[in-house]
């Protein structure tokens, strides 16, 4: 859309639909948490990050707070997506070793294809205020019993297993590959990590 | 030892040989931690916890920060010794499973042993200085190294596994338990964590 004022559209910053605004606001308070971390997010800091005015970002989430709400929706979203992507529909039956190093590979796949929206939730929790905290722990619950549904139908039923202290090690190691991918990508690559897994799971078969 | 003058005697707070006075200041100190967290950690509250006056402190650690670093120290020898008892002496060879099972326990023990040593490094570490960051990870690093030690000396040499990595995840693993532990005890005791993964290892066996 052209126009005949291109200096007063500048002081303005470019006009974007609604919606659009927020996730390029989003997107930039995700750049202010990775580089500076949870105590220097502020609107100053989101606007100058995103190069618009205070106003704007008012206009867009009226505060800090919604703003941050915001975020740890989509970031729920997407890692609620993510992890559903790779749960089998209504306990339909899988072979289970194949299952766990496919889900492995799927979530360390979309870290790795979007760190910017990891990082803060599995690194960078650090001064997070406590709604981040009860967020990523809501989400860490319901992964894990989708964990432990997936478990619970796939074991022989002969195997007397705990599966929610199994879906507990599970999230957790699956937690530190991608804390370790994040932090050290050319040390641990997906690679890396998802072959040493498989050979853990692998041992089973050998010993 | 009787005096005759109790009342100035307790201006001062009970004698007490500087050892002793600061073990008891480090206790009082992880009292504070456990309940207020590391935001809440200064002379004052220490000295009020302890029940002495705030020179008391000043005399035995100088400030705040050499209290910390005195705290850090000793519960870093606590957490190395607790490890190091469960490492077989140079290169010793073990049962893998057995050791995995027994080194787990050991560890499992010390934390509920001694839950205020180890809350603040496993479970409060929100607001905590980056020393302490920094000394939980060399912690961290020195017990990986451990187990990766144990595990190269006792995995079937034709075993290739990327033993870095799978030490990373079973300290990664007990540190989960751990906090399971310390954070719901009658829903995680500490026999139930170590049934679960002597499951996991037994699956191995019965596949």
């Amino acid at each position: 859309m052209s126009t005949d004022r291109p200096a007063a559209r500048r002081r303005y910053a470019a006009r974007m639909p609604l919606e659009e605004r927020r996730e390029e606001l989003l997107d930039a308070a995700l750049r202010v948490l990775a580089r500076d971390g949870y105590g220097q997010l502020t609107i100053s800091a989101i606007a100058a990050e995103a190069g618009v005015t205070r106003p704007v970002v008012y206009d867009a989430y009226g505060g800090i707070d919604p703003l941050l709400h915001a975020l740890l929706d989509r970031t729920q979203e997407r890692a609620t997506a993510a992890a559903l992507a790779l749960i089998p529909a209504g306990g339909t039956p899988v072979d289970l070793d194949r299952w766990l190093l496919e889900a492995a590979d799927g979530l360390l796949r979309a870290v790795e294809a979007d760190p910017e929206t990891w990082r803060p939730v599995l690194v960078l929790t650090d001064g997070a205020p406590p709604a981040v905290r009860e967020r990523i722990e809501s989400t860490l619950v319901l992964l894990r019993g989708f964990v432990a549904d997936v478990l619970r139908t796939n074991l022989d039923p002969e195997t007397d297993l705990d599966v929610e202290v199994v879906a507990h090690s599970l999230v957790a190691l699956v937690q530190e590959f991608a804390r370790l991918l994040l932090a050290k990508p050319d040390e641990y690559p997906k690679e890396r990590l998802l072959a040493a897994y498989a050979g853990m799971l692998a041992l089973r078969r050998r010993t």
